[in-house]
């Protein structure tokens, strides 16, 4: 197994890079392409994107329809179709022809309209492509391909032997085959494995699997995915508002699904709203999507100041008070960040249980005071041995506790609710959140200090 | 298609759940055998898990062995050793018999030893289970399953068949065939597919691919998954030091992986250090858990009190300074958050070239600058309206610039190090990185405030 490889390594993208490079600059195009095609698909994608466009535009003009189609598809969304909006029209509509119908649309959809019409126009399987391009990029009907094979329930598994070596389906297609009837309602799903195994002449329909996961077209594409991890499932078949089978989603449109939407989740809680930013997105892009954030918490740390400045009398007087109202609100900070992640994480498994969210809200809570408690005492007992003022001590304790309690309260309660109203529960839960915790932590810590001001001083 | 599913709703495991408790109650174990039966086997370990330890005990005695079986290999991983656990000597063997051998492996790893030694000694099969004990969890060997169907080079297509039909391989078996020569060693691998639309009497190796992926049995199950998802692998061959052929990584098994990687970045940096919690652990273990990360933020806490503390006598003069300390550290954590959440999901992805380092930490520290720039005006510009002191506006203002560059440096810098020594970036991140922006934001407001101080008052 000569060929083989072990693993994916950057270096080998680099070398390929430079050389693709010194070979377009030394003229020998020939010696370019060879090395760009040698590349796995993925990585090939990888190394054009990092190539400036003149060396683009050289390799593109030369590469065949099949090579052209085989990039866009590995390439980026973003990218793939700034590419394909510099095909010529007919060039273009042979490359999407051979391009799977799925990766396809989503080129069509961030095309400028004039050239995906006349694109589609030229296309030979254009009626592939033109019912996917309905669908939202968040659906799964966006997400599904329509290359699938069907068979009818009446055909016997030589027939359905046959009629597959007739097609010669390609790599892509899945492992499973759909049995539909004549209004191409799906009946049952049999899968290869079932085919080859089974006696000759015995019909589809016997061997078909009845009980049977599907989804619709107009579905989230993050439920269509929890629903294929939950019940392991390699492929997904997709209906559309008629009952007909449209499309099916695939294991590796899943990984995708998955990846990207963990990215959004751990954006999210770290208040980066757009889950496309990459560490090569421009700086310019970068700021736009982030700054509003920022204001968003300058906005919510003002508020939280112009708590501390109602204060301002006694801090005067107990300057030291400036040092320990940070560590309330940065501890319930962090506390309920602790239960914003294992909620957050819970509802996008799947895993959260209606039925049981006050529970849920009252465990975090006591969680939360427990928390409190534990890290109340030892902080109160080093400002005690520190400062020498146990009631400073005391004061301390009392407010961590309380803020503590609140943040295990409000990092449940709050992610919980966005849900229950069926919106993002990463989205604004940590912005909110830690707003709250800081708030209220400097309020009691200087409220405490207030009431008790004269054992302080 | 009346038995075929939509969706996945926690509902009709309620539903079950009460159905099969109320049975119970009412003395009709049949029925409630027969509700449970009828679940899918992801539903049924979560409805099972449900129960109480007395339903789970009167059930259990009443599943045959490959209910039992199923059900194992669908509980959580600490769930299915429990209830293993609590099988007899003879019947536990049968059970891991017919199990999958990596979910018998994770059983057996978990048993008491003697228990794990007796059942191993009474199984059939267990040859096939044995070799996956010696591989640690994190790793491809603990993650693959030995049970994959081998062809030989020299046999025809329609041999190859035969042997299939021959052994009825199960559902779990996946879609690919590996060709091996005398001493196991991949020589490629040929699919499904390819086998049924090829002509009957072609070799397998005139079939097969053997420009393939592969990994060992030692690589970390993260660089195993992340080579599948990069190259849309639906199963990874796994060899072992030898170049023996000795498992197969399924799409199944990687979606597991994938989720549990982005559950540990999520959780780590929200500072709870264990992977494995959930909304469902007990309030014990979860404390445990999350303490030990509260106490360290406790502690770099004081270590920002102390820096203000220096600053007392400046605070007790001009004490409006203690409500704006907070906007310079928090502003900075917020930025650095930012930074972190995307570079180390750069990280987990595979996508950080270390060959651009220097560049990825400039342009965060150049993002930091920015829109330390642009947060700092306008917060400054609202100090100076709200205060009328330009001076405390221009301080203000500064601090923050310099703190959120320090931010972007800060928060690309670190989880980058720490990837490069080779120590998981999520881990200790969050905690340097706000540790280091609390104490300088600090530092620098209260600096400049009493450089500045004859300005303030």
């Amino acid at each position: 197994m000569t060929d083989a490889r072990l693993s994916f390594d950057q270096e080998d993208i680099h070398n390929a890079l430079e050389n693709i490079s010194a070979s377009l600059e030394a003229g020998n195009l020939q010696q370019a392409l060879t090395t760009l095609l040698e590349l796995h698909p993925a990585d090939r994608a990888d190394t054009f994107t990092d190539l400036n466009s003149t060396k683009q535009k050289q390799l593109l003009r030369s590469l065949d329809i099949p090579a052209t189609a085989d990039l866009l598809e590995e390439l980026e969304d973003q990218e793939a179709s700034k590419i394909a909006a510099t095909l010529t029209g007919e060039r273009l509509a042979e490359v999407l022809d051979e391009m799977e119908p799925d990766e396809a649309a989503d080129i069509l959809g961030d095309l400028p309209r004039s050239q995906a019409l006349q694109a589609l126009q030229e296309m030979e399987e254009a009626e592939d492509v033109i019912p996917l391009l309905h669908y939202g990029d968040e659906t799964a009907g966006g997400l599904m391909t329509t290359s699938f094979i069907a068979l009818k329930p009446e055909q016997t598994t030589t027939e359905a032997i046959d009629y597959l070596r007739a097609i010669a389906p390609d790599e892509e297609t899945p492992y499973y085959l759909y049995v539909t009837n004549d209004e191409r309602h799906l009946l049952g799903i049999v899968s290869l494995r079932n085919l080859v195994v089974s006696q000759p002449d015995v019909r589809v329909e016997a061997l078909m699997d009845t009980n049977t996961y599907y989804t619709t077209t107009l579905t989230d594409q993050e439920d269509a995915a929890r629903l294929m991890v939950r019940y392991d499932l390699a492929a997904l078949p997709v209906i559309d508002e008629s009952g007909t089978l449209s499309g099916v989603i695939t294991y590796d449109d899943l990984m995708d699904v998955l990846e990207d939407e963990a990215t959004e989740d751990i954006y999210r809680l770290s208040n980066v709203a757009d889950a496309d930013l990459t560490i090569e997105s421009p700086i310019s892009l970068s700021i736009r999507r982030r700054l509003p954030w920022l204001y968003l918490n300058a906005l919510t740390a003002f508020l939280a100041s112009w708590v501390i400045s109602r204060f301002e009398g006694i801090i005067a007087q107990v300057a030291v008070l400036a040092a320990f109202q940070s560590v309330v609100a940065g501890l319930g900070g962090n506390t309920a960040t602790q239960s914003l992640a294992i909620i957050v994480r819970a509802i996008a498994l799947g895993e959260v249980d209606d039925n049981r969210n006050v529970h849920t809200v009252l465990k975090e809570a006591l969680t939360g005071l427990l928390q409190g408690l534990a890290v109340g005492f030892a902080a109160g007992l080093g400002v005690f041995l520190w400062q020498g003022n146990i009631y400073m001590g005391l004061i301390l304790m009392f407010s961590l506790i309380g803020n503590m309690l609140l943040a295990g309260l409000a990092g449940a309660l709050i992610p919980l609710g966005l849900h229950a109203l069926d919106l993002d529960p990463a989205l604004a839960s940590s912005v909110l959140v830690t707003a709250i915790t800081d708030i209220v932590g400097f309020a009691l810590f200087l409220g405490l200090a207030a009431a008790f001001l004269p054992y302080l001083i």
